[in-house]
């Protein structure tokens, strides 16, 4: 009987845990074909380093406090493995690892990067001869795996956007007789505009909360842009700004990458939100403020989705599921039934469609003048951040898990990261 | 018998409407005592320009809703009234409409400069021999009003940095192996480190976060916080650091006012937080993320503290009370009478006591390093973020409500905003 082997990979995001805890309570189901489940700690870098968690000396109590905890409980990584004819020996330590400790399932939980790890390792059975199954689960709070109605972490990261763009523009609107006109959210997603598109999700034909979205996908058009901040100023008073870090100019450039410099000359990194807050103070002179979510989006388990939850669980199930029907090199899959009420079930799609796609908002998502989103895109995030899941709280503070993280006893020589 | 003029002052919060529901609930209750409650369009603005809201024309049920949902839903304004010698005409304008409408009751919602308005209105009685009962109810995230236990909206902010800086945390120590070590997170507070010190509060004996704090009454030494930088970062492997944005160099000047401009020369506005990950990166190379809170912390009515909503509520029916039994010129403040159970109750001190003193963390509140917050702190803080009081959520956002906020019919000639 052979030990499964779980690793996270990538950014980690508030419910990539509740795959996790889908692997682990569904694999302690089949105590006869599948031994014990190890964990990489942080992703792949555990498997080369041979720094592996024993997660069967955790109780069932804490793999359930999984579900509410935001975080990687076995750390992630970043580290994309070379290709096989560049480099054997990455692969051929992996297979002396996953020998040593009869390791026969590989469950890589992450985005596209990983989708591509896990496809190489998908892969030994047949390149270096060694048998075992790897199943991809996916996570990304960028929303932009293909074939997958969405990606759990996105769910949740919408859900957060959305509530405080909601949130901040009722301030705003309180403020805006006599002080701040402006605000400026800036959220994640380098390439995609999903978590952008949230932020609109705050304005319905009740709340009528006036947005402008900026999306990677539209270049960035300083005039029109300016034009537009002054019609919703005008008409109501205030206006919202989500942005997105990734959007860029007619260049094709980062937004965020126009040098700027400190007093001292050296670079500053990083920030589209004070970047467009300064353009809008320069056009038109009204008073801003401007918020980055950075980590606390991606992050907030205390307000994530209910549905975000669930399917993150659904998948860490289906993909021990599918190793013990035989499968090797999938991913399984979200799949919309329908939309009111929504329904999903799990599919599965064959890794090698899968890796180095991304997957971006479609043009028919995006209103036509580029600053908000359409009724069809609407209808696509309504159910995902539908319901909260709350976790429990301690002294006025989210009660969450950290395992014990107890190593297995190592039974190779240590060798260098290769 | 006599009128009541409600209005909300400076920054909103996420309770200012539970006091705003205090008053005009409680109001309701004494409808042979008082007889509309008016609301300011826009704080004492609405005063001085006739804009008057009618709030009987709101349902018991629309006033119960404000409760739970946040910013000023009468709008607020930053205008400050000059001393009746310096400028009789805004004192004369404000008589002549509360006159009209027939107000005998002003309750102002605010912080240390509405103190100094609400002191002044409340003047009016001996100065311009026009009767009038001012009395103002606490509110400001900033915690710096002297003495109350603490200030409505503190406390929901509190939790707020409090949860946002565990999440977050918990993200960064996941990814630090290969990736990001520091995270920073930039915090309110220009003067007082109040919000900046519940940052430390998401480390207790069980989670063991490595967290440094940056507070305003801390001169920022650079050399002495790279230090800690990298002690945190070689023991945990990874650190939060959390900045409050008026956090100051030796000379004094804010450390966001050092002369960052951008690619164009202009002055780049604001953020404590990138220019301290750019420090960090220059001192120690380490990869960092940053995020700035700004109005979502003081908007998060998401997550907001039970215990504030309870305070925020019951400040403003304290108001109605002192008014009812002849009082002028207070302010209803927390008197905090037990810690372990918290209890508390309500006292009154005079205007002319509170308006301009603001109140800054004591030193013994501050660990003798400088970065962080001692026992005695904790103990002040832990009850303010205690309980979790959710607003109601319709299709996954919170289901906040929109007052009607009918005018007043106008009674006077227009002028100008004096």
């Amino acid at each position: 009987m052979k030990n499964a082997f779980y690793a996270q990979s990538g950014g980690v995001t508030a419910v990539i845990n509740a795959s996790a805890a889908g692997v682990i309570e569904t694999a302690r189901m089949h105590p006869k074909r599948i031994g014990k489940v190890y964990a990489g700690r942080n992703g792949i870098i555990g498997a080369l380093t041979e720094d592996i968690i024993d997660t069967s000396r955790e109780s069932g109590a804490s793999i359930r406090k999984l579900m509410h905890t935001p975080g990687g409980a076995f750390g992630s990584c970043r580290y994309k493995l070379k290709f096989i004819d560049e480099d054997r020996s990455q692969y051929q330590r992996i297979i002396e690892v996953f020998a040593a400790h009869n390791i026969g399932y590989f469950f890589y939980n992450g985005g596209g990067d990983s989708a591509d790890t896990c496809l190489k390792i998908s892969q030994l059975s047949q390149t270096l001869n060694f048998p075992v199954q790897a199943i991809h689960i996916p996570k990304t709070v960028d929303n932009d795996l293909p074939f997958t109605d969405n990606c759990p972490g996105f769910g949740s990261v919408a859900k957060y956007i959305a509530i405080s763009t909601k949130e901040a523009s009722i301030d705003v609107a309180s403020m805006a007789q006599s002080s701040t006109k402006v605000f400026i959210l800036e959220v994640m997603g380098r390439h995609a505009g999903w978590i952008a598109a949230a932020g609109a999700m705050a304005s319905d034909e009740e709340t009528n909360i006036p947005i402008i979205v900026l999306f990677p996908e539209i270049p960035f058009d300083r005039k029109k842009f300016m034009r537009e901040v002054q019609r919703k100023v005008e008409k109501y008073g205030y206006v919202s700004i989500v942005v997105s870090e990734g959007v860029r100019g007619n260049d094709g450039r980062f937004l965020s990458d126009h040098g700027l410099v400190d007093a001292f000359g050296h670079a500053q990194l990083g920030g589209v939100a004070p970047m467009i807050a300064n353009m809008v103070k320069q056009d038109t002179g009204y008073k801003f403020h401007w918020a980055v979510a950075d980590y606390m989006q991606r992050s907030a388990r205390h307000i994530a989705s209910k549905t975000d939850v669930e399917q993150a669980y659904a998948l860490g199930k289906a993909a021990v599921t599918l190793a013990l029907d035989g499968n090797n090199s999938v991913m399984p899959i979200l799949v919309r039934t329908a939309n009111k009420p929504y329904r999903w079930e799990i599919d599965t799609v064959e890794l090698s469609k899968v890796a180095n796609i991304e997957k971006m908002m479609p043009r028919n998502f995006i209103s036509p003048d580029g600053f908000s989103i359409t009724a069809a895109c609407r209808d696509y995030l309504a159910p995902l951040i539908q319901g909260e899941d709350y976790p429990p709280y301690r002294n006025g503070l989210p009660d969450y898990v950290r395992l014990k993280n107890i190593p297995v006893k190592k039974k190779l020589e240590a060798t260098q990261l290769p």
